[in-house]
C-alpha cells in the first residue's frame, strides 16, 4: 500500500479494481461509512450539497418529535435543553472549525448569519467604505452584500475580485474580505491564513464561508485569528435537508459590534422582557428568535460522528479520493471533451472535483439514471464531492468506469436529459 | 344545552363538573382531539407558547428523514417537492389568515420576517420617519424595530403607545404601524379591522403579528386590506418547537418594495447562480436561504387539521372556554387576590386567560406539579391558553378546581417554587 496514494496518480498502469477494494480494506476512517444510510447500489458524489443521513437522525427525530415535544411539551425547555441547544451545538461545531467554547452559534440560515457579520464588521470599520468579494462565489453571499449595502446607502462598495487578484485588492481602503474557503463550482480552496493576515495587515476585517469547508477539511479559525465566519449545515456536516447554519464571531469581537437581527434571543436579559433592546455581549448576541429544536437536534447527529474522526486522516482520505478521481477520469476518459476545472494539486482544493463539458448536463443525467449522483452546475460543471466518512474508494473506480461507459456508448444523448431542471 | 354557553357565565349558579362533561359530549369540535397527543393525566393550557404534537407528526417526521432524506436525497427537491414546501405550506396558511394563495411564505422566525416588513414599509414610505407599535407587545417586535432604525440612522422613531391610543397616534406622519393583533400577556385583542383602516386613512401601512391569533380565532388580512402580516407556527399551528414562521405581503406590495435579506432563494431566478441580485416580484422575494425540510414538513401537520376545522366553530367555543374560565375562578376562587387581566368581553380577547397575582409564580408551579399545565410572565401573570382543537370543556373545570385547592391549602407556599426560572 502507497503511505501517499496521491503519488500514484503519476503512475496509473497499475490501477485495478482489486487496487482500489484493497484500500477500502485498510482505510481507517472505513468503519465510519456504517454510521450512514446510503440507498443500496447508489454511488453518492453529492454531499458537497446534501450529505447522506446519519442512522441515528431517525431515531433522534422520533424522540424530539414523541417524547421531548409531544410527551415533555413546555418542560422541554429546561429538561431537554432546548434553551441552550443552539449553544451547544454551536461549541461541538467549534471543534470541527477551530473555534473555542463560546463562539459558535447553530442557527438560521447561512446567508442570514452572512448578513450579520457584514453588518457587525462594517460597524467595525465606519471609515472603509470597501467590501471584497470573489465574484463567482455562491451568490447567496455576494447578494446578501449587495442588499445590506443599498439599504445602507453610505457608499459602500463591493469590488468582486476572482481568486488570483484577492491579495492584491486588499488594501488599506477595504473594510472586510468576505470568501468563501472553497469554491462551491471549482473546488478551489483559499489560503484562509495567508489571506487573514494580508486582511489584518491593512487593517481589514475577514468573514469566511465555510459552507464548503466545515466537517470537509481541518479548519483552524483562532489559528489564522480570523474574525467571522459562517457555514452551512447540511452538506458535510450531515445535518438533513435545510438543517440550520452556524455562526461564528472571535471573542475580541464579541460585544463590540451591533448585530443587526436584533431578535429577542440576542438580548442581554432575553426572559426579563425589558421594552428596549439591549444586546448580549457574548456569543448570543447572534442570535434571533426561537429556533427549530427538531433541525437542530438532527443537525447534532451528523456533528457527533464527525467529531469522533480525525480531521487529518479525513483530509488524507479526501486528497487520495479527488487524486484517484482526476487519475483515472485522465486515463479512463481522455478524448471524450472533459477537462479539469478543480485544482490538480490536491493542497489546493477542498473536497469535491469538478469537470468542465459542453454536455455536462446530459451526461450528469445519464450518470443520475445509473445511480451515480453527482450534480451540475450551470453553464458546464459536473461536480464529484467526495465525503471520506461514507465515499469508498471503490466508489471512485465504480464512478468513473460507469462515466467511462456513458460516454463510449453516448447514453448522454437520451433526449430525455436535454431539459435543464431546478437542482440544488 | 345553552345555545351561547357564554351567557352562562352570568349565571354560574347550576355549574357542575357533569355540565362540562355535557358539553364536551356535544361539542362538534371535540373529534379533533384524538388527532393530537396529550399527555396522560396533563391538562394543557399552554398551547399559546406551544402547541401539542399533532399524532402525525412523528410518522412524517420519520418520513421525510429515512425516506425523503436518507432514501431519496437530492432527487427529493424535485421529487418529494422541496423546493415549493415554503410557498405550498405558506398557500395553506393563507387559508387560515384571510390571505390569497400566493401572498403567504412559511420561512424563517417571526421576527426576521418582521425585520424584512418592517424595513418594506419604510421602503415604500420613505419621507415618513414614524412607526406606531405597543410598548408592552412581546418584545422581539420591538427590538427589531429599534435595531432597523438604529441601523438606518435616517430619523425615524418609534412611538410607543399602549392600546387605548393606538388610533390617535396613528397620523399623517406615520410610516407603519406594527401590532401584535392578540396580546401575549393579557389576549387583548386589537380591531384589525378599525386599525387597518386609520392606517390607511392617513396613508400609512400596517403589519399585523398574528402569533397568537393565526389558528386561534378567524383572521381576515385581506377583508382588511392589510399590507403585511407575520406569525409563528409553533403555537396554535402546532407545529412544532421553534416551528418555521410565516410571512404574508399583500400582492398590491410585491415586488414594489425592497426586501432587506437578499439571500438567493429571492432572486427572480435564484438557480441561474448570477452575480448581480435580482429580487423576484412575487412571494418569492420574501425568501432568503434554504429553510429546514424536516421543520416545514412537521409545521404543515398542525396546519392541516387545523384547515379541516371550521374557524368561526373554533371562536366559539373558544370564547366558551374562556368565559367559562373566568366565571369558575369568579366563583371559586374569589377572596384569594386574582385579579383579571384579561378582557372580560369574548369580542375583545384571543385565545387565553391571564389572571394577575402578586405569588403568581409560586402558583403557577404549584399548578404545573399537579399537572395543569399553563406559564408565567413577569412580573405576576400567570398565562392560560385555550386551543379549542384539543381542550376540552371539563378541563376548564378541573383546572378552575384544582387552583382552589392550591389556594385553598396553601400549596404554592412549597419553597421549591420560589426560584424564577427560564420558561418561554
Amino acid at each position: 500500500m502507497p503511505a501517499k496514494p496521491q503519488k500514484k496518480v503519476n503512475n496509473m498502469t497499475d490501477l485495478t479494481r482489486d487496487l482500489f477494494l484493497e484500500l477500502d480494506r485498510t482505510d481507517v476512517l472505513a468503519p465510519f461509512r456504517d454510521e450512514f444510510h446510503l440507498p443500496d447500489g447508489m454511488i453518492y458524489l453529492d454531499g458537497n450539497s446534501l450529505g447522506v443521513m446519519p442512522k441515528v437522525a431517525s431515531a433522534r427525530a422520533q424522540d424530539v418529535v414523541a417524547r421531548e415535544w409531544g410527551q415533555d411539551l413546555i418542560t422541554s425547555w429546561n429538561k431537554n435543553g432546548w434553551f441552550h441547544l443552539a449553544e451547544k451545538i454551536g461549541d461541538k461545531i467549534a471543534g470541527l472549525i477551530g473555534a473555542a467554547p463560546g463562539e459558535v452559534m447553530a442557527c438560521d440560515a447561512t446567508g442570514i448569519n452572512l448578513y450579520k457579520l457584514l453588518f457587525m464588521a462594517l460597524d467595525l470599520r465606519p471609515d472603509r467604505k470597501i467590501i471584497v468579494m470573489e465574484g463567482s462565489n455562491f451568490p447567496t453571499d455576494n447578494y446578501m452584500a449587495q442588499g445590506l449595502i443599498q439599504q445602507l446607502d453610505r457608499g459602500h462598495e463591493i469590488y468582486f475580485v476572482e481568486q488570483e487578484a484577492i491579495l492584491a485588492a486588499i488594501t488599506e481602503e477595504v473594510a472586510v474580505v468576505c470568501l468563501t474557503q472553497v469554491h462551491y463550482k471549482t473546488g478551489h480552496l483559499h489560503d484562509m491564513a495567508a489571506i487573514t493576515e494580508k486582511a489584518h495587515q491593512v487593517g481589514a476585517l475577514i468573514i469566511w464561508d465555510l459552507c464548503h469547508s466545515a466537517g470537509a477539511l481541518p479548519v483552524d479559525l483562532n489559528g489564522c485569528h480570523a474574525d467571522f465566519a459562517v457555514g452551512c449545515g447540511y452538506k458535510y456536516l450531515n445535518g438533513g435537508p435545510g438543517a440550520p447554519a452556524f455562526i461564528f464571531v472571535a471573542k475580541c469581537h464579541q460585544g463590540k459590534a451591533r448585530q443587526p437581527l436584533t431578535g429577542w434571543w440576542s438580548h442581554a436579559a432575553p426572559f426579563a422582557f425589558e421594552q428596549d433592546y439591549r444586546p448580549a455581549d457574548n456569543i448570543w448576541q447572534t442570535l434571533t428568535g426561537t429556533q427549530s429544536i427538531l433541525a437542530l437536534s438532527v443537525l447534532e447527529c451528523g456533528i457527533d460522528i464527525t467529531l469522533r474522526a480525525d480531521m487529518a486522516k479525513v483530509r488524507d482520505k479526501s486528497k487520495a479520493l479527488c487524486d484517484y478521481f482526476i487519475g483515472l477520469t485522465d486515463q479512463h476518459c481522455d478524448g471524450f471533451g472533459f477537462s479539469l476545472a478543480s485544482p490538480r494539486d490536491g493542497d489546493g482544493r477542498g473536497s469535491q472535483i469538478s469537470l468542465n463539458h459542453p454536455k455536462g448536463f446530459a451526461i450528469m443525467q445519464a450518470l443520475i439514471a445509473e445511480n451515480v449522483i453527482g450534480d451540475f452546475r450551470a453553464p458546464d460543471i459536473m461536480r464529484f464531492g467526495f465525503t471520506p466518512l461514507y465515499t469508498r474508494y471503490i466508489d471512485i473506480w465504480d464512478a468513473v468506469m460507469c462515466l467511462k461507459n456513458i460516454m463510449e456508448k453516448e447514453l448522454w444523448l437520451n433526449p430525455e436529459y436535454d431539459q435543464p431542471t431546478a437542482v440544488t
